[in-house]
């Protein structure tokens, strides 16, 4: 049976959620990592990816300036650095060089990689939308990389920030 | 450490992916379910939703009508009628007629609650976006419902439509 309820009750029914970190280099050529629970696939083909980000962080400058951005898959060790990355700013701060995070160079976009997440995509800028106190941007996927270990995918899993695996 | 590899073969990482159930009447007041995969949340204040619908299913015509819709999330033990919302056309069809899910009027947008649902966000249409072969709708959460029994969310966890809780 239904109830009617507040959003905010309503939304705790969400878990789990998957988690990303979105990576877009600022025009100093520092690469900046954000991690969004806000993420969907678009587009099959060609593919695309979406993530929505606040209209108040610095990605949004840093995604805009460079036009494209990596989505990384966290792996449920990763969680300490998704906590990190989601809870600073890097509009003064280099997050990445602050963590112990390795990184790699991307293929075809000039952003970076996370080494040891599930997956990376590497997404070229392809729309942007305002919703509400966020933007919608949208990335087609122009190559992919996966870890050559088996990992499993980072989740937020209950309120509060909790972050691990799904199961 | 990171492999280049194909998209088909990095997005099978993705699991577990939530699934959503969105529903729109057409202009003959038929309330038309879908099942999807790719949704996420866009806005908190105030609060939106986003869903992604292959640009040839019936779902565009049905929401583009009524410029409304709901997003059910549905209890991990309706994965039975996921997939037949998921794998049927509405078009000649009346896919809730023909399955045993009980609805109930929604209460601010003309659409319908699926009763056995974990939860049921009602949207009005805020924004529709072009992604390669999908449309991305935002919707404008304006009343919220969930179940008053407590009810473990549905996900996709492996390929081949494998449906299931998440853990």
């Amino acid at each position: 049976m239904q109830k009617q309820v507040d959003y905010s009750d309503a939304v705790k029914t969400k878990y789990p959620e998957q988690v990303v970190i979105a990576i877009a280099k600022d025009k100093n050529g520092k690469a900046n990592p954000i991690t969004l629970g806000w993420t969907m696939i678009v587009s099959g083909t060609p593919p695309m990816m979406a993530i929505a980000v606040a209209s108040t962080h610095y990605s949004i400058e840093c995604i805009r300036y460079s036009k494209c951005f990596t989505i990384a898959f966290p792996s449920a060790e990763m969680a300490d650095a998704a906590l990190f990355f989601g809870s600073k700013t890097g509009r003064d701060f280099d997050k990445l060089a602050n963590s112990d995070c390795k990184t790699e160079p991307a293929k075809e976009i000039d952003s970076v990689l996370l080494t040891d997440a599930v997956a990376n995509f590497e997404c070229t800028l392809e729309s942007q939308t305002t919703a509400g106190d966020h933007i919608i941007f949208v990335g087609k996927v122009v190559a992919v990389h996966t870890n050559t270990e088996p990992k499993r995918r980072l989740y937020s899993i209950a309120t509060g920030h909790k972050l691990g695996p799904a199961s």
